[in-house]
């Protein structure tokens, strides 16, 4: 039987999770394939850490270098994540003849073009399902089984700590701290959450969604975004109230005006199919000109889950080498216009932490209304004459440009206490 | 550029659909996939209806035959739907050495075996997206995506009209011929619904999934099936009042003891992810052993969704040849035990019908007490003493086959009135 001998560059939770998947279930998939998935070399940082596996010392080297370089290899996964040394690495992988597979959404997002570019110069195939949306086949599904649809838009719950933290802060009533104590203890945040909580890590999925389905590259750096770490424990009841979710959403669209893309907590209301995504589940809601609605749900991280996804990869590396191709099809590398954001037209909510005295609802809609910006709904609870109370406005659409600027405004009168928050709302 | 020459048969919905996508999006699918999808030949029954599509009347001819037999065509795709002359037709388009795209789950759930069986023998492929989900690329998914996986469970709503039917008697609280009535309006129930109402429809897509992820045959006639013709308003009431949803849900499960198969109307807790699956959308839950589980949701039916699937096997299709490729893995035919429904345990949702006389509800639990069915929960509403009220009750876990003795001989005691409504609960 044929074989292919894959070099796995870092052993933590995927590279584990790669490593068990194969491990146990060797046979299985040799036969599903026709071809023997083969660990032929593992690079990890310090051999001496404790591992939740534990292959044969002799696959191990500390040396990633002597991996990308090996002329007995056929693939090499890189799992070590970050961007250097794993573009160098990847990029040496392709130029001795290697097809790669990665899970690594952030040197993807970042620095995409060059490397597909080699990808393309070198005749090698870069894989890289397992870098959005965890186990999902989202990758495979989007380019092949939705290959005759044009999409249209992406509306995405694709961080799974920022989900849990989220779901925590609502359905357990605590504040932002204490939910992301929660997922910390639980194994749903690192230490260092930065990443997840600000809403890079799905800014860094989104723009790889969207280059894969928009035709062209959608530059990270045009992606506009916010996370959730503002969000306060009376966010989310007040949108309760109103009968919305706070969801961080990562949301693409194709207009003809050009790509919009953005990140940042969004009320979402209740009755929405993304509503009810919670803890650290991922989904993807796309829209197909033929398809229509369509989502995709699943864990979106994980060791095994992600395992699986990078396993899928390899397979589908096994069967393309074994009949002599060269697919998938190439990412378009074309850059695409992305619409800047302040342009962009949105329902908003608005909470003031105003001064209760008569007259400043009414001060505070004349500014909103010199914006042309309109309020559909209001809530104004506890009353406490000459004491801050929270004031929260629903807006009509309006373009956020309009919005900010009235919020600025009015942030400077003297009955305003503390920062404005404002956040978008999503109908459909 | 190559041509991958189509013949079709059929021009309904689907059909419709397929011409429709092809006829609008030739340039940008040939780029897509090197190749130019070709619909060289339609086949009808009657050329004077009136259609969603005009294609040239030089494309048309009403001898289906004649296209099977054609050798300029590269694959014919059937779209005409029921059994005869369907088998017969893909069989000789597979003898005269074409690849073959179906949407016809009843034909393939029924005489799979036969089809694969000679797909295999003639070296051709037998391609099946469209058959299960409509647009959602279910197959692909599963056969590919999740490749890595073992797949423990299926759990789903793939028909919808029976769907749309259950959400109008809930959210508009009609009864079954009210809300099928107005699924026929919408055009989402046919004239004669049969099929779709008596759960057949959605046995026939269990099977083809569980033949594809169980790894052998699934026989149709080994599933289970009961419709939801049966399901009075005030059933939906009550399951609404313990908290729960009814919907027709398609369970498929691998066991040590062999497969689990059965198509009924079941009870699902609303906070489980398939409660929201409302209207005449489609959803499927699958579990896999390294993925945990993962949900596909989307248009289960209509021209452009099921037509947007058999484009996607088309496509697939013509980079397969274009490589000289024989892919994918054929199925496994292999039949496989499927266990009896009878000794499968589960929880039980009991409408009866009762003379409101005092003792009742201690006789009634006597008698499934005597078959070690125990209570959990009980509603018995309205109080007129001497008539006949509805009384629920929810089990524990239980054997069907227990519940059913019980319940047959509680509908024999004088003080039942009616045949007790007897449902599944499924709690995850």
């Amino acid at each position: 039987m044929k074989q292919l001998k894959i070099g796995l560059l870092g052993l933590g939770q995927v590279g584990s999770g790669v490593y068990s998947i194969l491990n146990s279930k060797g046979t299985e998939l040799a036969r599903k394939c026709g071809t023997r998935l083969l660990i032929s070399k593992i690079a990890v940082r310090n051999t001496s850490k404790r591992r939740l596996v534990a292959p044969k010392r002799s696959l191990i080297t500390t040396s990633a270098l002597s991996i990308v370089r090996d002329p007995e290899l056929d693939v090499v996964v890189e799992l070590i994540g970050g961007i250097h040394p794993a573009k160098e690495l990847i990029l040496a992988a392709l130029r001795s003849g290697k097809d790669v597979v990665t899970a690594n959404k952030a040197l993807l997002a970042e620095h995409g073009r060059d490397l597909f570019r080699e990808a393309q110069r070198c005749g090698r195939t870069l894989l890289f399902e397992a870098s959005v949306g965890g186990g999902i086949p989202i990758i495979k599904a989007t380019r092949e089984g939705l290959a005759a649809n044009r999409i249209r838009s992406i509306h995405s719950i694709i961080n799974g700590t920022s989900n849990y933290v989220l779901t925590k802060m609502a359905s357990s009533h605590v504040d932002f701290k204490e939910a992301l104590s929660m997922a910390q203890k639980k194994g749903y945040a690192e230490a260092n959450p930065k990443l997840d909580l600000e809403g890079i890590d799905s800014a860094h999925k989104l723009t790889l969604l969207s280059s894969l389905v928009f035709g062209g590259w959608v530059r990270f750096q045009d992606v506009f975004v916010t996370g959730i770490s503002s969000i306060r424990s009376e966010d989310v009841s007040f949108a309760e109230e109103f009968g919305y979710t706070i969801k961080l959403l990562a949301i693409a669209k194709k207009t003809r005006s050009g790509i919009e893309a953005h990140v940042r907590p969004t009320l979402l209301p209740k009755s929405h199919v993304l509503s009810n995504v919670n803890g650290s589940y991922n989904a993807i809601l796309m829209h197909g000109d033929e398809v229509g609605d369509i989502l995709f749900y699943g864990r979106g991280a994980g060791s095994l889950p992600t395992g699986s996804a990078v396993v899928s990869d390899l397979i589908d590396l096994a069967r393309m080498k074994r009949e002599g191709l060269k697919l998938p099809a190439p990412l378009h590398l074309n850059r695409l216009h992305v619409r800047n954001v302040s342009v962009l037209e949105s329902r908003f909510y608005l909470r003031f932490h105003v001064v209760d005295q008569p007259g400043v609802l009414a001060r505070i809609s004349r500014i909103l209304g010199g914006r042309h910006v309109s309020i559909s709904d209001v809530i104004q609870k506890e009353r406490k004459i000459g004491g801050v109370v929270p004031l929260i406005l629903l807006t009509h659409k309006a373009p956020e440009r309009s919005v900010l600027r009235a919020v600025q405004a009015i942030d400077r009168l003297s009955i305003a206490k503390g920062k404005t928050q404002v956040f978008w709302i999503e109908e459909s």
